[in-house]
């Protein structure tokens, strides 16, 4: 019977090895590079972050912060290697997203599908 | 190259047929056979969650909702077909945190470590 961690470590191998990942690495790269692409993509990141905290904590968005966000979202979306690095990124989400829906299908054949709030957050 | 999807069912069938989760099952069963031990072991989960929806969403928990939960707590420990489930849930829970920290290493190399509070919740 196969050990579960070998398997694992199996898997580990061939999502590194895995066209998907190999491109995100080099979208990653290619971003990272680039500091104006990087300072760019930072700086989505960070408002994208804390604009997703606010709305956890009940905390009110501005005005300004939410024209700020749509701003830096048009210049990323204009900007190729960035746009590149975050569909690669979708990919990838998508893909672990199916791996672990695969990997407990075991657990929720046992306990019932699981509803949405159930769900690991992404 | 292995394809990612694969040797995900490779992993699905490696947890299926493990020790652990046929525990898990046998415990699961042994639980839900009983009427008297499935209706306790209901009562405890079904406080639990919402003593758990209470505090996420900042709403009082009162003095007797907690006392409730320590009785019933009790009442669960010194079931021993129900301490025999959670403990098997426990070594479930390890075991699939394990093999997601395995599967998501390489994007863990690429992105640097998760922080806590990126992690799934349990």
């Amino acid at each position: 019977m196969a050990n579960v961690y070998d398997v694992a470590y199996d898997l580990e191998k061939a999502l590194r090895n895995s066209e998907d990942f190999q491109a995100l690495k080099n979208s990653y790269d290619e971003v990272n590079n680039n500091p104006q692409t990087k300072e760019l993509f930072g700086k989505f990141r960070d408002i994208q972050v804390t604009l997703q905290q606010k709305q956890m904590s009940g905390q009110e968005v501005t005005q300004e912060e939410v024209e700020a966000a749509q701003q830096l979202f048009t210049e990323v979306q204009q900007n190729e290697t960035i746009s590149k690095l975050m569909a690669a990124e979708q990919r990838m989400s998508t893909i672990i997203n199916d791996l672990n829906r695969v990997i407990t299908k075991p657990l929720e054949e046992l306990y019932g599908p699981m509803t949405q709030e159930n769900e690991p957050q992404q």
